[in-house]
């Protein structure tokens, strides 16, 4: 197996750092295009077999080193009993948004197994599809982002919503936040018992909270995460948007954060004191430039970084825009990488 | 004239900092909504009478401690001799983006007095109608910021057709970003010229770009403005979402730097060495909090920041959900405060 991914978590030397890319399966993939055609999204999502593919095609077709299994973080919202509807190009929405008590009291956190069980059965199909040859990561939502959907009820530029909820019940907040952990904890433990190889926590609204409310808010359920699931498998925190937070971060059980690109990387390792696992973060907009300059731009990443304890991703997902050889040149450049 | 905001952005000594919010004159006031319903938004803007009743609407209703001249970032385009339209609730859109060297050499930038003689004859009527009660500011968009909505043509959650333009045409970029920085610190000037105290930059899509891109194509067109107009009069920059910029402008020949909160207080003061004025940095979500709250968190703003060579405001424009008494009570905190 090409363990490079599961080397550098565990800050073991490598040659060169492994590489994938956040929504490597997604729409700039035209055989993604043609599966989302056919079948809709939670369809996709449910059908282990059509999961299973699409996991594998960036695999296969643009030779990245880790699968991340196909699926989304609001499978735990419909886990806890929420209906969640997507409509393609438009976002999520959740009609029933939690208000009260009563609306949390009223949330499942118990049989995830079985909730989930389309997830786990996609992973061990995944995991033996891919018959060793990279490792495959499970994921989810972190509480503070599955928060903000639920309370909001879909996609925001602000999240004033879920902000209101959070700052005039505190009390229900933080109920509502430690229920979603929970739930995730167990979700992210069955994950790797289903054969992912480590898994990744989304906080990708965290960006939304000053320093002050992302430690109030995020931070800490995040580290409860990293703390529950550590002893299963490494665990990589990306918290969009909280340069602020990498310095405690870096001290907590996770085995690696992710970076958008709005940090240099020497800078984060200054941050972080050369003490974790860096990933990402190349801004995925520069994956439109020509491909000698994205080669230009990864190897001047990596030296940025250095190549141990770094994993080479982009800074947020890929964008149906790129073109196919512009993602294979960003993934060959990683892989061309000497000193 | 109650000049508290003068004196801070001179670093004179006050007993306590000024207060003003971003987006002030909008759509959270009632009697703003009035006028939104009757005029549409150029109406409201090229009319000097209605653009100086706006103004004026937030200084008397609310009790800000500065005027800011209701316009738009982009009248600089129109000037140029783009077309911009504004669909109400929908944001803009210029219909003819640029695309070549032919597209930036037909772009006007002179005779701005005469293309935005209706700003200027704005300010004049609002300077007398003001008669001297607060401070009046002039604004215009950063060059980047201008730039995204001039190649991208509406607004955008990535922006990135602009990055892209920027990436593979570096020469035309920068072509195009001196002409609108050439247009910029002309119509900064004559704003100053025309009853403007101070005025302000505003670089609302800084944060898309990394630190590197920042430097490169955002960076030194605001430094190019802050030093051909700080003979003229005070100028503060809002690079949004540019923490690690901080050190560097804060070197500049800027009077004041906007801050979003998504720095703490402390540490831009830290970034910035205490060497310079800093404005913000409330999150316009926590004016639907409590108002007790709210004046809770003013004051350990204040506190974060120092009442010294500080601005109070929020860390971007107040949203059209805040209950005016709740935006009142941001103001009258900072009125209160006492060390």
């Amino acid at each position: 197996m090409n363990n490079l991914l599961i080397k550098a978590l565990r800050q073991e030397k490598v040659d060169r750092p492994p590489v994938w890319m956040m929504r490597q399966a997604g729409r700039y993939l035209p055989d993604y295009i043609k599966l989302r055609d056919k079948y809709d999204f939670f369809t996709r999502v449910q059908t282990p077999e059509l999961a299973t593919e699409i996991t594998l095609q960036p695999v296969r077709q643009v030779g990245v080193e880790a699968a991340i299994i196909f699926s989304d973080i609001l499978v735990i919202p419909q886990a806890m009993g929420a209906e969640v509807f997507m409509e393609e190009g438009k976002g999520p929405s959740l009609p029933k948004t939690i208000k009260s008590q009563k609306d949390i009291d009223a949330l499942n956190i118990s049989n995830v197994d079985e909730h989930l069980k389309y997830v786990f059965d996609a992973l061990l199909l995944t995991k033996k599809e891919l018959n060793g040859a990279v490792p495959l990561i499970g994921f989810a939502g972190a509480p503070w982002t599955i928060f903000c959907y639920m309370i909001e009820g879909k996609g925001s530029k602000t999240w004033d919503k879920a902000k209101k909820f959070a700052y005039t019940e505190p009390k229900l907040s933080h109920a509502l936040l430690q229920k979603i952990t929970t739930i995730t904890i167990e979700y992210l433990a069955t994950q790797l018992q289903s054969g992912a190889d480590c898994v990744q926590v989304f906080d990708s609204w965290a960006g939304a909270l000053s320093p002050e409310d992302f430690k109030t808010f995020a931070q800490p359920y995040l580290i409860q995460i990293a703390d529950a699931i550590k002893d299963k498998g490494p665990v990589i925190l990306f918290p969009k948007g909280t340069w602020y937070a990498l310095e405690d971060l870096s001290k907590s059980s996770a085995a690696a954060i992710g970076l958008d690109w709005t940090v240099a990387p020497q800078q984060a390792r200054e941050l972080t004191n050369y003490n974790i696992t860096l990933q990402g973060n190349f801004d995925p907009s520069k994956l439109l430039a020509p491909i000698p300059q994205i080669k230009r731009w990864v190897k001047e990443m990596i030296d940025g970084f250095g190549a141990q304890k770094y994993i080479a991703n982009l800074g947020h997902g890929i964008t149906p825009d790129v073109p196919v050889d512009h993602a294979k040149a960003f993934v060959d450049a990683v892989k061309e990488y000497a000193g």
